[in-house]
């Protein structure tokens, strides 16, 4: 039996979640597809044949034969699609970042614990097989106890001013940073206090929209192990996501820079091409995390990523977000807002 | 519109190609499948929502809802089913090698010819990102004019004796090396003449079935370039497929060690996995190249890949079999069955 | 013509100073050696053909056939050799950490000052040919401006307790951190404020002697732009020193794994060593340095890393200790002392 | 008590050796130079300050502060030169080739067998930290049984015609095959049959000197294992050096392609510098095998390489040499002259 999901939200990543739920996971039929452009909705319900398309999600929750919801829509529509899903009671999943605010957040998971419904948190990397492999291995104790979490994530380039807004984005260290924040509670535990610096250092125009285009946090989590976390719109040779984990015993590093396996090498060079960007780095995990998200409905699972871990993230990149304005640690638990 | 595929064979590959035809690749559907087990072929069909399934080839390809033919059944029945493909004037794909003997290889040009339907060759390294990318900078002139080829392809295991048996692999020159031999002539040309050692050197029991698993082939091009392939069962350590273009002005070297984005690095160590086998290192050229075919027949393109090219990578294989039988050097063209 | 030389100290790498400036250095003989271990002093004398030995150093700085000091004494030491040599007006060579307080600074900077003699502080990973050739790459604008400055240090193993002890080695900010802070500064300019984290995380026997074992520490420079050092002494796989310098046109990553050329490949692994230790890693760089040193006296040009640079140094690390100790960010020039 | 060394050959390598001989190896001291440009000896003698220097190397050996020879004259002078010390009862190093024919390399083996005397013949190779490492990882059977022998010597760029002409080099395939052998005999044992391809792909103008500048060998060992070795002189890149060894239950790589520990990361692209030439990839080695031929004659060990290694490494070069010509396969043991 198959998994009827329909799919709120159409835009790049909205398109992406529409092939792997239509033709690519094998557990998932793609029912209903909705985006506030209906026009754009009634397009990729005939590309990927889905049956219904909807301007509303309440449309689309209303949907019977919508047995389940995939939230992928701007963050600021999060909240009250995520709380419609949950008083339908669809199991849901919605994409990272939860909300901008911690207030939003309080909102969607007193509906989520009120509903009882299924609520699957989206972040993606715990899916990518490298990210996967390193945590077992840290699991199964290759490298003793982690004891320090380092986590580099590039952008290639900058994004647009409209984008990096962060009205819109929260900012870099929530935008960007939200990955590396849930990574490092994953492999890690609860962040206690961070302290955090940054600065328009590439781009003078980001300036305008009132952000930075580099941040590095220090993490000192509640057992007083440490943690490192450099974000950079930057990254001008590729998209590089670099996880460490440096343990007692050993080190475990995640990530690459050579997206085909070539190697070109002229006159007194040895040269290779680069990871173009995150859809390429995390094709796979976006499929494998939906396929998740499937399965454990079907089978009556605990979701692995729940929506504390949502709420979690967002306070650790608020914190970061405050101390690098300060100057000052900030104690993560501080954050109410 | 949908290329309207049937499937004939579902051994492994055949499986993963009616995943690929029926949900990974936008321009087919997969309307019907075909294996001498009819159960397997019943159960293929209803896994992946399939109208049709026959026992026979003959029955698929009388089906009026079968626009082509995608043939991975066992290499000894290509001939029989590529004539009959031919004669059903069904653009057809039909899987490495194409047989083995020249003789049927004959006989499969002739129907072709006398077809006129459309006929694209098997040899997805071509599609792999890889191998694409390279022969394009080879071809851009990267490394001036490559004057050596070399090949190198290793399985990380010794496969069943069964399998390994010459009477239907060809034998390792054949069955691994024919892969090599079309990427030597995709990249340089022609081969005029081999020589070619091989032994049995890692598995003694491959004697009983009169196969070797080592062996190395030096290649002369029709216009004097040079080029060699090892190929060798015991990989250990994974499968290894790399091919290296040495130029007049730089070198290409494609291919990969590492399947996970990880390093272990443990006291005095650094280490990482390696590809398991060609399903994890060929996935995605799989998929590639059946899009590619259902690409060429709907937009009535030339197949990038030809019988032609089926019969003559078979050629090198089969003279350098010779050659390493005899221990003399071997001219191509000598070889006629 | 050659400098003759006179080397104060033979510790560990006091003997190797021994090898270098006897024989491997063209520039330079071994004139005279002292150390408080007179024994010690008669047989490295011995073993390397050194006229003189002496147990104080007043004592080689009085003998006429010493026109130049290397100092590489115990950093306590420092102090009074330095001011002695530079009395005797003999161009100097100081190991790094010049020493461990800036009042000590101050008295050996008015003393090179009042003498005016040739005084070149030692930081040898600026002679290190992967440092060099970064910084050549960097200076000539192959990245555009470096915005981000990135560096690690990882010992494989825990120091001698006694080592460890903050009152000789100054703690793990100064004794590993003053290379990465010496490098900020060539890199980047001189810093503006530091924050730190650190713990005992990995040998809780470190809190014994007062030191931690691991720290994090963040660098703001004078015009905004950013750096991040982080400090191991649980390396465990290998003694791994890297630098990045993030820019806004590309990125230069300075650093290496392996120490052999040799892969090893096994079942599913592929896997190499690691550098052992400092000596390994930069025994070319120690000889450059010492080498460039004697050309420097030689040619009468300006030292590349002055008094000064040993200072400010310095200064960073011992801005990073207090940092890492209260907990607040440190402003470079608050510290005096 | 230091070895007194008598040194006869100043060019390139010649005046690496009397660096190494004078100051870099701690068990040696230069004693005597001789080359036919008694003006260089001179000079030679002069900046090492090496008591005597000669035109004549009968000069040197007649040295009575001369304990032991270094021969690296051009190969056409060795057989003389080596008959000339073995006559004189001095231990003797003599550099690869032995000679470029084997009725020569009988003289000297007479000579050598005669006289008693200690003789070590030059591979550096072996002496390379990674050949070693991997020579010890196969013996200590890391990858069961070596049942394949690969390797790969690549120079940068066209030696000079006068250079190339076989008259004096003997040939590409004796010239830099002559390594590859050397490390094929060491690894493997005794090689039984050799067959080759090669051409002039690369640099027309070879074809004046009657040179090739590619070739391949396939090589079958006396036990029937096999071997490839291929060459060229148009590496472009940079100076490659591999060799692999593929076992039962393992591979060993050994090689490295880049020389400085820096990537420069630009758009879309990840590149690093290439090892220049074979001075840079292997002066360690140089170093280290005098060294040894010191160590062995001091502590009267016998030599590691002997004789019959120079002899038998010529012997496959000039069987691949006349495979190549003839286009069969040559039985090793043919070769008599």
């Amino acid at each position: 039996m198959k998994l009827k999901v329909g799919l709120i939200g159409l835009g790049r990543l909205g398109r992406v979640y529409a092939r792997d739920l239509s033709s690519r996971i094998g557990e998932t039929t793609l029912t209903a597809v909705a985006d506030t452009d209906a026009d754009l909705a009634a397009r990729v319900a005939a590309e990927f044949e889905v049956p219904a398309s909807y301007r509303h999600p309440e449309e689309l929750l209303a949907d019977r034969d919508v047995d389940a919801a995939v939230i992928v829509s701007p963050t600021h529509t999060h909240r009250d699609v995520v709380i419609a899903a949950m008083q339908a009671r669809k199991p849901t999943f919605c994409e990272k970042p939860l909300a901008l605010s911690l207030e939003e957040c309080r909102a969607m998971a007193a509906a989520v614990q009120s509903s009882g419904a299924f609520f699957q948190m989206g972040f993606m990397r715990r899916f990518d097989p490298g990210y996967a492999a390193g945590k077992q291995q840290v699991d199964a104790g290759r490298i003793g106890r982690p004891v320090v979490f380092k986590s580099t994530s590039r952008d290639p380039y900058r994004p647009s001013l409209e984008y990096a807004n962060p009205a819109s984005s929260g900012g870099i260290l929530v935008d960007m940073g939200i990955h590396d924040f849930d990574l490092a509670r994953w492999f890690m535990g609860d962040v206690k206090t961070v302290s955090a610096v940054g600065g328009v250092l590439a781009y003078p125009e980001m300036a305008s929209v009132g952000d930075i285009d580099n941040a590095i946090t220090t993490l000192t989590f509640a057992d007083g192990r440490l943690g490192v976390v450099d974000l950079t719109r930057n990254g001008i040779y590729g998209y590089d996501i670099t996880t460490e984990l440096l343990g007692t015993e050993g080190t475990v590093r995640i990530g690459y820079l050579r997206e085909t396996p070539v190697l070109t090498m002229t006159k007194n060079q040895v040269a290779h091409d680069t990871v173009p960007y995150f859809m390429e780095r995390f094709e796979r995990a976006y499929t494998l995390q939906l396929q998740n998200f499937a399965q454990n409905v079907l089978a009556g699972r605990e979701p692995p990523i729940t929506i504390r871990d949502g709420v979690e993230a967002l306070r650790v990149a608020l914190a970061a977000t405050r101390a690098c304005k300060t100057g000052q640690p900030v104690a993560v638990d501080s954050i109410t807002n």
